[in-house]
């Protein structure tokens, strides 16, 4: 069999914020999978903020993508074709490091991992169950320890990442303020993720909010955005403070984002600690493992934005960049 | 018997640099020590910059200094008069959390320890075997541990705490990148504590003296100065570097000081502890007895700036915060 393969390489490097230029699409045909190989179709295209710093080619945890070649990224999808004996046509599968951004693709059976998408959507498998679900319970669980009684500050809260950490947080005992853009985003952020507060990082009277919601001021901190709100949660922070730096949305396209409040570090004995949850790929089993009990007993809710169309991608991901999308931004394909 | 006390009050708050006139010199009689008690005179009187920050009447990780009362810090000395079973005329003592800026002192004996001031000088008690050693020992050997090959950098580098710290590393095996005010402390920092290299923070190019001596990056970064400097190194980490934060010298008089590279704390995916060794009592012991070892064995050299009458001591105090001293400012009383 032939099938047409749709691709969205990277073509341009963005100066500042990208654009849609900076992507295009490709096609090409794919025959018959090799020895030891599947043909898969994609169902589903993870985005993810990390991928805006990809995009550069500056020194960061991963290498730069590619020019004129698929974007990378997480994928979950079926087998049409295996040539591999541990794989049959039908087969859902996902792969860890992703197919990219393309609709189809041949790779090794070792490549890809068999799936079960009878209790959970296939799509949480780029989400909850992937990449970003392992981050938020890395760093809740391993950096952090939210302790009972200890107040947690999360930004991006309503995130793939954001609205997880949120959630393991409060099953320890912590309170949670999260910061979150928006009326309706914050309103689902405690109404339906059980934040205590969460402050609308639109709103003029943000700090005064944040202050407002942290009478006994913050113990743990899970940073995704920095810049300003990072700042001024440094501000609040007690004594024996940890914070763990996940990302830094906020200064992803080259604006200087400085902190001010660098004396809290050593007033309050703080731990800060970034990480990159690609260092710790032997707890990711244990995480979904967790994460997926959580999900399927109904004590963790878990919200997507989906596009639709390979050919929507790069106007999704720029949406997202910009805190557009609500929950995990997808793609199905 | 009687004697005349002479004490330095802290009588007001500094606005931004601490001036003379902040301190006043106050006299007192005392009497022959009480039940259990001890009359002490002090020989030796530690400034450190710590000091600076409890003068304000602000958060801090020390209660403020009162008004109109002693200032506080680490003495050491010798007992004059005792009525407490533990201790006799003639003994040598030091007192952990120091008996404050005055020349005599009648104390509880458990508030003093018995020193044996043979093999090292009584000084080296408020110094090297007191609060600043323990501070170079507990941020090199329990938050930094630098391995062989590794590069470490350390500012205030021939300071009391910095010049233990750049010795204790090289002898973990790793290179010592120093940072340090002029060319005499750079020229001791090379010649004498054997840092590979230092970097005059007051010479134009010291940004591209620093990039020339740390060609591998950094690994390990102790920090007691922060602002520009501190920005400057944490833009050369490399990844999984960890940095101690023991002072922010550069603030002390509330000028901001904010760092711009935050993103090196994501991307290098650095740990970064602020620390203050008042909450590490119990590995004092096991600090002193290791870095008593290595003074004796000739192995780490100490250097002290010595100041002499109490009524010296403001101005050696706002000279050290200036850079003045050169290793661990002393006043012999």
């Amino acid at each position: 069999m032939t099938v047409t393969n749709r691709q969205i390489h990277l073509v341009r490097r963005p100066q500042g914020a990208p654009t849609e230029d900076c992507f295009a699409l490709v096609e090409e045909a794919l025959g018959d999978p090799g020895p030891g190989c599947v043909l898969v179709k994609n169902l589903f295209l993870s985005l993810d903020p990390y991928m805006r710093g990809r995009m550069d080619d500056a020194k960061s945890y991963a290498v730069p993508q590619a020019l004129n070649q698929t974007m990378q990224g997480a994928t979950a999808g079926e087998v049409l074709a295996s040539n591999h004996p541990g794989f049959a046509k039908g087969d859902k599968v996902a792969a860890k490091f992703g197919l990219g951004w393309q609709t189809h693709a041949i790779v090794e059976g070792e490549k890809v991992l068999k799936v079960d998408a009878s209790k959970v959507p296939l799509s949480y498998y780029v989400g909850l169950l992937g990449m970003p679900g392992a981050t938020a319970w890395y760093g809740t669980r391993r950096i952090l320890d939210p302790q009972p009684g200890q107040t947690l500050a999360v930004t991006a809260a309503t995130g793939a990442v954001g609205g997880v950490v949120a959630q393991l947080a409060r099953l320890a005992g912590a309170r949670v303020v999260g910061f979150a853009g928006g009326a309706a985003k914050c309103d689902y952020a405690v109404k339906e993720l059980g934040m205590d507060a969460c402050i609308d990082y639109k709103a003029s009277d943000w700090k005064e909010a944040f202050k407002a919601a942290t009478p006994g001021g913050v113990d743990r901190v899970f940073e995704n955005v920095g810049g300003a709100i990072f700042d001024a949660i440094l501000g609040r922070m007690n004594a024996f403070g940890r914070v763990a730096v996940c990302g830094l949305i906020s200064s992803y396209n080259g604006e200087p984002t400085p902190i001010a409040n660098v004396r809290s570090i050593l007033v309050n004995k703080l731990m800060i600690q970034g990480f990159i949850i690609s260092d710790h790929l032997e707890l990711w089993p244990q995480a979904h493992r967790e994460l997926g009990e959580l999900v399927v007993a109904g004590k963790l809710k878990y919200r997507e934005t989906v596009a639709r169309g390979l050919e929507n991608a790069p106007r999704a991901f720029l949406g997202m960049l910009k805190g557009e999308n609500f929950g995990k931004q997808v793609v199905a394909l």
